[in-house]
């Protein structure tokens, strides 16, 4: 297994069910999950994506500039250190930001998100 | 112990450091530790501090602008995630940064490095 090429598959799957169908994101998290948003700190899927899918715009489109990856250790984690830009409908210009995600390994020889921080970078 | 005041003092050491004494760096990675610079990947504290010291710039300003964190998971480790800008001698226009380290804990109740990525965020 290539983890720089399981990093851009999760990424791109990511951001593709992101851009479509936010609330299907609950599959990559569960209970112990914990997201930082902006600032906000969150735990668990269900909050996660409650708050995933109340962000005030219905239609974005992620576009990605680079995906970095790591191991993170024993437990058998990967991280994702992601940049590029959020096009939100209606907007002119896109904002950009970076993100970073603590992939874990499940059961069932796939990964969850452990981690997730995101923010934006403003000027 | 406060998971965020324990990061924000991490981050105020290491820029403070990285913007005095580059080389003194070397005391927070191990051979373990591992460096994505730009996408170029790095290991051990010999070689990421050879890479850090040899930038082609002498002098620089780290200025944070955002700072997160996280806990790892069960091995003691912490996400910390920071956003600022870097100011280089002689340069008009400071660069904007993202960077991600895992903090884990050493035998001597402190933390070193095992994981740090750091990208550039152009325009």
């Amino acid at each position: 297994m290539d983890p720089d090429a399981v990093a851009k598959a999760f990424v791109e799957h990511y951001y593709s069910t992101f851009d479509t169908n936010r609330s299907t994101l609950s599959n990559l998290y569960q209970d112990s999950s914990m997201l930082t948003f902006e600032g906000q700190k969150i735990q668990g899927s269900t909050n996660i994506v409650a708050k995933l899918t109340s962000l005030p715009f219905q239609q974005c489109k992620h576009s990605i500039t680079t995906v970095d990856c790591q191991p993170s250790g024993p437990s058998g984690g990967m991280l994702v250190f992601v940049s590029g830009n959020l096009q939100l409908a209606g907007e002119q210009h896109a904002l950009k930001f970076s993100q970073m995600f603590h992939l874990m390994p499940t059961t069932q020889s796939s990964f969850y998100v452990l981690n997730d921080i995101f923010r934006l970078n403003y000027a």
